[in-house]
This record gives C-alpha cells, structure tokens and sequence, in this order.
C-alpha cells in the first residue's frame, strides 16, 4: 500500500507560515494585498478567483479585483498593469490566463513589473528560474509538486527524477529545480519513444501529461514514487490525473491524488509570493 | 570503427553561408563588423581573438577591438559596453569571459543590447532559448554541438540523449535545444548516480565534464553516438576530450574527437550570429 501524499498537510503548514509573515508584516504597517485582474466571466476562472479571496482571508492578506471585458485591448491591460505596477498598495500581482487570443501575452508579460509577478510571467523571473536562482517568483505548480516531495522527507539527491511534460509553467522550470536539488533529470514528452522503460526505470516520476488515468502500474516499479500533475476530466466528467490511482496506489511507494494532491498546494505558494513581494 | 565526426566541415559549411551573407549585405551598403571587448593580456584570450580575426578576416567580416586594462571598474566597463551598443557600425559585441572578479558580471550581461549580444549572454535572451525560441542568438557550445549532428543527419526526434553538464553555458541551452528537436532530454552531473547505467542506456551521450578521458567503452553501446564537448589537459598537458577517444573510437556508432570536433565549429557559430544580428 503506496503513502498517500495529500496536499492539505503541505498547504496548511504552508499558510501557518504565511499567517505568522503576514502578522509580522502588519505590526510594520505594511499590508500585504493581492491584485488579481480578471478578464470577463469564466466560470472557471471565477470560481478559482472565489477560492483565492477565500484562502487570501484565512490567512490576512487583502485582495483588490480589477475586472475587464474580455474585449479589452491589449493597450489598455498594459495601463491597468502600469498602474498596478506603481500602486505601493499591491505587494503582487495576478493575470488569470490563458488571456483572450487578440491580448499581445507577449506585451502583457513583459509590462509586468518582476518585483510583483508573484506567478512569474515576466521572462526575468524566468530566466533567473532557469539560471538555478530560487530566490524570487517560481511557476507555483511546479513549486507546489517540489515542496510536496520536500515536505515529505524525500530526498531529490542523486534520485532519478522523469518529467513527463516540457511547457514553460510545469516541465521546464520544474526541470530546474529539480536540478538545484542535485536530481539527474530527464524530460519527455509527446515524442518520447518507449515512455513505459523511461519511467520504470526512474526514482520518482512527476507527470503532467492531462491523459485521464493514463498510467496504470504497468509502468512503474515498487520504489516508484509518482507524484500526478495532470488534471483532466475522465469519462465520466469527473476530474482525474494523469495516473490510474486505483490500480497504482497499491503498488508504488508513494502517490499523490488527483484532486487533493498537487493542486491543493499551489495557491498556498501563490499567497506565500505575495507575502514573498512584501519584504 | 566508429564514423568520426570532424568539425571542420561543418565549419566550412557555415562560413560558406556567412560568406554570401556577408557579400549580399556588403552589396546593400552593410559592413558587418564584430566588436571585441578584451580586459588585460591573458594569453588564452589574445590567441583566441586572434583566432577570431582570423576567421573574420576569411568571410568578410571586419573586427573592431576595445582593449582595456583588467584593473578597468564596472562602471567603466558598462560605458565602453553602452557605447558600442549605441554604436551602429558595430553589429555583434563579443566580451571575453570570465571577467576579473571585481567585475559585476550581472550588470555586464544585462547593459549589452540583446540585439548585438551574438555570444547570449543578456538574460533576455537566454529566456528565449529557455522558452525553445531558437530565433535569436544562442550560446555557441551547445548550438554547435546541435550543429555537428544535424550536419551529419543525425535525426534527434524521439531520441534519449543524455548531457553531461548542467551549466548555462552548456547543459541548460543544450537541453532546450534538444528539447525542440523532439529528443527526450536526461540531464546529468557531478551528483549522478550511476552514470555508467544513465550513459549505456542512451542513444546519444553529449559530455562537458572537463575531466580527461574520463569515459572509456563500458559507458556506451555500439550504436552510441558520442559528441565530445569536454576540453582539458591529460597528465601530459595535451589537450584531450571527456572521452576515452582510442578506446571508444573502434566501438561506438559516431564519436566527435577533441580537439578538432564540436571545438572547431563554435567559432563559425559566433560569426553566423554576427551576421545574424546584422540583418
């Protein structure tokens, strides 16, 4: 029977952390505020907006909501940023993606001022990601499926790590940490030939794929430890990971779930980069 | 016996584009010319620049040489760097590494114009390579050693290539770039475990270690295909390769020597961007 790896556990420990900068933080009469801008009304990205504002509550960080008409040029999101950017009332701020296809994301990025890009849009804070400097603003999944690992005492030392995803916001900075924790670190991805000998063969296999159940434990071995990034709907519109939980979970040493594992976490490091903005 | 890959037809074949480049841009009134910044008279650095010239001089290419004392502050530095940024006879700017320790490397990186900076040092466009945006300039190791199995129709699609490096001037850009020739990327260093398992299970095995002959046959198969970016002295002070080249020569499928492989081709690389940053 796998040690389940669940989220909650991380992201509390994480928020206690928060509450304790943020009351710090306070008695400095400084008040850390999270500006989140919104663009139209995705059901989707409204209902994560809600559990931001929520999680934000809990742990005495402010929200300020900038909502636009998805119709908004691209002009006019950079002077929204811009004034972001200069309010010394916003400690970080948040652009929900995926933006609207006719917004320049290019533009947007870069008009992001790096000391408040708390989910590292801005190519700066990329680029100090892939140097190996983990001082500033990460990706937050990425960051979330690393502290989940180093939360639970698993040492990424010298461990085979596969990384089953190459984007810019999960594989390829979680590629870089990974390697700052001394990993040797493979990368596949949709063109990758015998994905089944490259992951049986791995210490610990991060996958983000967004293949529901794709896995089963064909493809891993007793030591594995599996740590599910993907998030997709399986048949029956229920949401599942990139692995077959009921056929792996008894099987691996590890595994986190889908949901409550990996993605529980994430807006705990969002919140926790906001505070990280304040200092 | 292995097919050895030399580097000096790849070079050949580069320089004969950059020739007709330069000849058409020569025709529309353009003089690319390559601006040199050399601190003190370290004599590594004045043969490669006379080395560069050289080559320059072969394709069309005029040099421009800024030689300072290495005593020179920061600040100076970023004036004589600012001026030829400004400078619109110069295309490419090329400052010969490592600086003196007094120097800000950071700021140095950063004050030199993306769009001159053929040897990618400014974070800008390292974040490009980063993102797999190959469109600008790249560092010139990995881009020849990309370079040399291209030229030598090596398809990368869906290959497992193992690096042996994790720097931003070798092992970072050469995963990036491996990355987007579909090739499924192990990156590997000091802290491996097992490397002897990681390089024997590998289509292609890419080695920037620095230590002499440190890989010998048991690392690889018959069909390895091994390219050599490593340079160090052997116990008698010649230049040798990462590689064991006499032991693994008669066994592997295609191997690079050193010197005379990837080392030969980097220059042309540097040259090709020049001219790149002219157009």
């Amino acid at each position: 029977m796998a040690e389940i790896l669940k989220g909650k556990v991380v992201a509390d420990k994480i928020k206690e952390e928060i509450t304790r900068d943020v009351e710090d933080l306070k008695k400095n009469g400084i008040n850390p505020t999270l500006g989140i801008v919104r663009l139209g009304k995705n059901p989707d990205d409204i209902f994560y907006e809600r559990s931001i504002i929520k999680n934000c509550n809990s742990v005495g960080i402010s929200t300020s909501i900038v909502e636009e008409d998805e119709s908004i040029t691209t002009e006019k999101l950079v002077e929204i940023i811009e004034r972001l950017n200069k309010d010394d009332f916003i400690s970080g701020i948040l652009v929900f993606r995926p933006l609207p296809k006719h917004i320049d994301e290019e533009v947007i990025r870069n008009v992001i001022s790096p000391k408040k890009d708390i989910d590292c849009m801005n190519p700066i804070n990329l680029e100090k990601i892939f140097e190996g400097d983990m001082t500033g603003f990460a990706p937050c999944t990425p960051k979330a499926a690393v502290e989940i690992l180093l939360h639970n005492n698993v040492s990424l030392e010298g461990k085979n790590v596969v990384i089953i995803n190459r984007s810019m916001v999960v594989g390829k900075p979680l590629a870089m940490m990974l390697l700052e924790e001394n990993a040797t670190v493979t990368i596949c991805h949709s063109r990758t030939k015998d994905l089944h000998k490259v992951t049986s063969n791995a210490d610990i296999v991060m996958t983000a794929l967004g293949r529901p159940k794709y896995f089963d434990k064909k493809y891993f071995k007793e030591e594995s430890i599996v740590i599910d990034i993907g998030i997709s709907e399986d048949e029956n519109g229920k949401i599942s990971g990139d692995i077959d939980f009921e056929d792996v979970k008894d099987y691996v040493k590890m595994i986190t779930p889908v949901p409550n594992g990996v993605g529980s976490i994430t807006t705990s490091i969002l919140l926790k980069q906001t505070v990280n903005a304040c200092k």
